[in-house]
This record gives structure tokens, C-alpha cells and sequence, in this order.
């Protein structure tokens, strides 16, 4: 299940990248399980990585070989997330890092590993060896739609999204993809994401623009709490075209790279595990970001508040018993309203005069949903997308090991 | 559904409390909706309430109510919160505490009143009130367990527990009832629980003996994460009967007292909406109970844990994941074990090497499963009881407004 029509976008080619994937046998038969992007040489790399205290093997080697070598190559497999793994897990990362190196001639540093899936398997590192040959010998230019089939798991559709602005003169590509439907709930970054550019950026900058990209992004998204062990979003800036080195042109940049990750994100949203609404909750006046973000997560990962979105039942007091139950001090419930689209639903913390059941109810059958909730205590805000929690999510996570 | 067999325990008579309940036509026509309970004079009484920033109306009363005067007699009734009703919820409760001051010749701040339904809809006080006389016709020494069926909502089961204990070579009796099955995480207290003694207590040794019993019982479960904006756990003491006034009497009489608790919260986590298992999460070895109690509710509250357990699935990586994104500051993985009952789940961070799927989903297909999470930080420990995540949850929850 998904909400809304997606078609995967038109990706224009940017100079020096190569992806290929090949059936590795490792997520299933007959299925392309694994994704190898070529990046050219002086590429300036930025990395987001999961804070879940047990990350996998990929993210500890990814981590180790960016403080060393630039990048090369991004090696990632789907079926198997080396979570969990111990040292067995590092040893098998490091291995395919190895075996790609040989086979490309650059040093094991230059790749970085990337895996998702099941978490505590051994990763079947044979297979993924034998297997990167043939990726390497489908490497294309155009491969965009391949690789991000490639890397999905539990997700239904490709997710893909790009942008394009002028810098100096000169057009700046800028092509994200992404994989992610359950166990999202980014504190870094999504499951995985991949986001190329020709732009010209400095390391250290290019990181800021990253984390920024990603703090109004990914980390804005939940399905349904969880922290994955492997999620990871990089940043890759080939150089070859534009150089961004002017606040003017950082700000456009940034402006343009935020829109790709929120694209993303919100594909994962749409494609969440046994999602039928794509729900986007607007917290206003709030006295910190951090506040505002507390509350709209709080009414997102309400069990309650999912299944009344799932029934498409206007259930505005689960909505109001969670902001209540949000870890916000001292907060006056007297000030606070809140809108279900364009209807109030709850105005100076009671139920809003003019609201009809009737009015609810149009507004909750809908598949795209907005609730906007205002505190009342200052002029910050945030944004929040999230889905609702159906039979479908149960089953998909009930009905087999994933 | 519901976890085990479960049968009301035989409660004995406390001298000077009866319950009478009546159908009010609240909750559902031929549904006993509303129960009301005599206290002696003389009675003094602790009480825990929601921390929910939208605490119902009848929490607001009977917060005031207790600051004025002694109480005679609790009003409760189910299907309908009185919550997010503003002005007019206030008035409600109020009314119906003057009009049962009215036909008992108490004051009305006598009456603590209780709601548990529908959040956001007005309370019907009219019929509440038109059937304050057939309770009261109905009051009698014996009325535990009916007194226990009319505070339900989704609940499947009437829950009571009882314990005596000799004090100063007089027999103490504590009698409990509560309510609860879903929107379960309470901060404070249940849903709903009213618990009695004869025992003579001093007001402020009450409320601290009820804080502490609180604290190890009902405020370590949770079906949902969901606090309730209703939430209520009540002591009242008689003082009919033996003087608590030496430390060994009152740590007898605190062990009993959190038995009570603890079987009354265990019953709420058994007859959680959905559930088909009953978890206990043991976490040792934390820095502080805080700390515990953190990683306790974060795997508790992963709806991937839930699910994994709900499908009797040993996913145990989904364990390790939730464990790793509680909000623990430098966890260090190495140290980290989890056992799975019996079974050796996790070692040192990775895999147990003795681990066998075998092993792991023979406890799984167990309804009563203990998961024992070792931190290597501490000595402190906590205890959480939790329920899987179902279809029937999600049928519960999306099928019908609760």
C-alpha cells in the first residue's frame, strides 16, 4: 500500500557518475540486491549517520574510511543490514571494501559500505563478492532508476527526486535517491539516501549543508519510531561544475538541496509500511524548535492517534491527549488550537464551537491530511510528515521476518 | 483477547465501604456505566493523577475537592471522559457531585468524581444524575466486583486484588479495583484505580506510601505510550482498623499495599486491547533507575518489538535496535546482554554464539514472555510489563471510536 501516484523522475546524468547493480542473491532471488556507485576522483564526500548506539558494521568501516581516503565507490546491499554482527560483521564489511578495491584498483578506503535488512544475520559476503562483477560491468551513467530499485526493502516504489539551478552561468545538478518504509524514525538521517552533485563545495561546508538539508528532512519524518541501526544519507559534490563560494549561492544551494531531501523524505512517508494517509503535522508557536518538534512527534507516534487516522475517524481527543502527554513544561492548555485542514477543531483547549462531526469527517477521508496545532507560547514552528498505522503495517511486520 | 485465565479474586467486606452501581445509559444501554463508593467519616484519602497537560475536568474537580474537604463518596462513571470539554466539562462534574451531595446530605466537595470513555464529547449528566438513586439503592459491602465491571471500557475483564497482613495482632485488609486496556502509559496512575483499607494511616505517610506503590506498579506499564488525560489512582483509608504508626508496620504494610498495585497493573497489561502476550522487561545493570526505566519503555513502546512478539517471531535485532536508540547517553554496546527467558539472546553486543532460532522462538510461542536486557553500566534495576501489537489493537483502535 502507498498514498498517491508516484512516477520515478526524469534524472539528468552528472559528470563522473557511474551506478550499476547486479542479483547478488542475498535479498532474494531474481531481485537486484546490490547497488555500486562509481564517483570520480576529488569528490568531496558528507555523511549523516544513524545515533542508534548499535549501529552496524557498514556504518562503523563507512565512518573509518572517510577519515582517510576520499571516496570512490558507495557499495551498498539490500537483504542484510550486518547489524548486530560483532566482529564477524566489520570483518565482512571490510572484506567486500576489499574485493571492490581489487577489482577497481583503488584502495579498500575508497569504498564505503552501506547495508540494509535484516539485522543480525551474517551478511552472505561471499555472494555479495561474486556478485560485484557483474555491477561493476552494468555501470551507467543513467542507472539512476536501477540503483534506487536496487536498495529498497520493504518499500513498494523507487524513490528518487531532482533539482537543477544556475550558479556563475553554469546549471547545478543536484539527484538524491532513497530507500525507507519501516523502522523510520531518522535521527541523523534516513535509512539510507544518496544525494549526488556537480557542484564545486568545500568539505567542511558541504557537511553544514548537509546536516541542515537533513535536520529540515529526514529527521523530520516518522513511521513508526524507530531508530534503524544503518541509516545513513550521504552528500557526494563532484566538482566538475559550478563552484559554490559565495553566501548567495550557498543559500540557493541549500535551498535546492532541501528540497530534494524533503521530496525523499516524504516519498518514504507516502511509501510507509501499510500507509494509507500521508499525514503532515504543522506545530506553530512554539517557544523553541525543539518544542515544536516534541509535540508534533509525540501526536505522530501515537498509536492512537495512527489507528483514528487509519479509520479516517475524526478523533480530535486523541490528538489533544497527545500534545497533552508531549514532554513540554508548563504547557497552558488554555492557549492552545488546533486545525484539522481548514477546520477548527480545537480552539482555547476545548472543542472549537463552529466544528461539526460532519466537517471532521470530510477532512479525515481524505488520504493527505494536514493538522496544524498552534501552543501558543512563541513564533517557532516545525514541520512533521508521518503515516498512519493499518492492519497492513501489523501484517508486514507481523507476518514475516523483515 | 486477553492474556491467561483471569478470575475476580474473593474480596472481603471493609467496614464502612459499599459500592452500588447503576446503568446510566453512558456507556451503552444494559451496561452498568456508573458506580458509586461510601466512605466513613473519618477516612482519609492519597490521590495520583494524570501528568497530562489536558487533564479531564473531573481531575480538576477532584483535585479541588480534596483540598477542602474529607471525602464520603467517589462517582464514577465510564463512556465518557468529560475531558477536552472545557467550561462546560467543569460545570458538568460539578453538577454531579452537588447532586449526589444532595441525596446523601454530604457536601458537594465530599464527591471526587472519575471519568473514563470518549474524550471531547459532553457529558450526559443528566442521565448520570437521574441514576444516582438506583446506585445508591444499590450500595452494599460486597459490590467489589460489580463496582469493578462498571468502571470498564474496552477492558474484557473485571480487575480486583486483595492482600491482609496482621498488624499489632489485628488483621489489615487492602481491597483494589482499576480499569485500563488502552491509551496506556500512565504517568502517575492507571486509568482508573480505587483502592481501599481499613488500616489508619496519617494523611501525608498516605500519600507517599501510595506515590511509592504507584511508582513500581501502574507507572510501569504501558500498552501504548498513550497517557491518559483521565488517569486516577486512589488510597483511602478507613483507619477503622489497626494504626500504621511504627516503620516495620508501614513496610509491611507498603509491600502489601504494591502487591496490590502491581497485580492490578499486571491485570490491565493482560487484558490490553489486542494483546495475545504479556512481556515483562527486565532491565538490569543501568546507571540509575531512570535509565532503566528509559531502555524499558523504548523497547516496550517499539511497535517493531510488538509486532516481532505479537508473530511469536525471535526478531531479537528489533530488541537490539530499540535498545540502541533509548535515550541513554554513551552506551556502550560491548557491554550489552539480552536474555530471552532462559535463552542467551545477546552476548557482549552481538549474537549469543550458543543461540538458536529454535531456542528463541520456543520462548516466543510462550503467551507469557520475560526479556531480561543486561546494560554493564550499574547495579540499578526496573521492571516494565508491556503487551504485543496486533490486528485485534488495531481492529480495536480503527473500527470503532474509544
Amino acid at each position: 500500500m502507498a498514498v498517491g501516484e508516484a512516477s520515478f523522475p526524469a534524472m539528468p546524468a552528472i559528470e563522473g557518475i557511474r551506478l550499476g547493480t547486479a542479483m547478488a542473491g542475498i535479498k532474494a532471488a531474481g531481485r537486484r540486491d546490490l547497488v555500486v556507485i562509481e564517483l570520480p576522483e576529488a569528490t568531496t564526500l558528507a555523511a549523516a549517520f544513524t545515533r542508534n548506539a548499535f549501529c552496524a558494521a557498514p556504518v562503523h568501516v563507512a565512518r573509518r574510511h572517510l577519515e582517510t581516503e576520499k571516496p570512490r565507490y558507495l557499495l551498498i546491499n539490500t537483504g542484510n543490514a550486518n547489524a548486530g554482527t560483532g566482529e564477524q560483521g566489520m570483518h565482512d564489511a571490510d572484506k567486500s571494501c576489499q574485493a571492490l578495491g581489487e577489482l577497481t584498483g583503488v584502495a579498500a578506503q575508497s569504498v564505503l559500505p552501506f547495508s540494509t535488512g535484516v539485522i543480525g544475520e551474517p551478511l552472505p559476503v561471499k555472494r555479495l563478492c561474486d556478485a560485484l562483477p557483474e555491477a561493476l560491468a552494468a555501470l551507467s551513467a543513467d542507472g539512476w532508476q536501477t540503483a534506487a530499485e536496487g536498495i529498497l526493502t520493504t518499500d513498494t516504489r523507487a524513490k528518487g527526486a531532482t533539482a537543477r539551478l544556475e550558479i556563475g552561468g553554469q546549471t547545478v545538478t543536484i539527484n538524491g535517491i532513497a530507500k525507507g518504509s519501516g523502522m523510520i524514525k531518522p535521527d541523523m538521517a534516513t535509512m539510507l539516501s544518496f544525494v549526488f552533485t556537480d557542484a564545486a563545495i568545500d568539505d567542511a561546508r558541504l557537511q553544514v549543508l548537509l546536516r541542515h538539508a537533513v535536520d529540515d528532512s529526514f529527521n523530520c519524518i516518522t513511521v513508526d519510531s524507530d531508530t534503524s541501526t544503518n541509516d545513513a544519507c550521504t552528500l557526494a559534490a563532484t566538482g566538475r561544475g559550478a563552484r559554490i563560494d559565495t553566501d548567495e549561492h550557498e543559500s540557493r544551494f541549500a535551498a535546492a538541496l532541501t528540497e530534494v531531501l524533503v521530496e525523499l523524505a516524504q516519498a518514504i512517508i507516502r511509501d510507509a509500511e501499510g500507509a494509507t494517509k500521508f499525514v503532515t503535522l504543522e506545530v506553530e508557536g512554539a517557544a523553541t524548535r525543539q518544542e515544536a518538534l516534541d509535540v508534533a512527534f509525540t501526536v505522530a507516534h501515537s498509536p492512537l492517534v495512527k489507528t483514528a487516522l487509519y479509520a479516517s475517524d475524526a478523533n480530535w481527543g486523541r490528538i489533544l491527549a497527545a500534545v497533552g502527554r508531549a514532554p513540554v513544561p508548563d504547557l497552558d492548555v488554555s492557549r492552545i488550537a488546533i486545525d484539522l485542514g481548514e477546520v477548527a477543531l480545537v480552539e482555547r483547549g476545548g472543542r472549537a464551537a463552529s466544528y461539526t462531526e460532519e466537517a471532521g469527517s470530510a477532512v479525515m477521508a481524505e488520504s493527505e491530511i494536514t493538522i496544524r496545532i498552534h501552543l501558543g507560547r512563541g513564533d517557532t514552528a516545525a514541520t512533521v510528515w508521518t503515516s498512519d498505522l493499518s492492519h497492513d503495517y501489523v501484517s508486514i511486520n507481523a507476518d514475516y521476518r523483515s
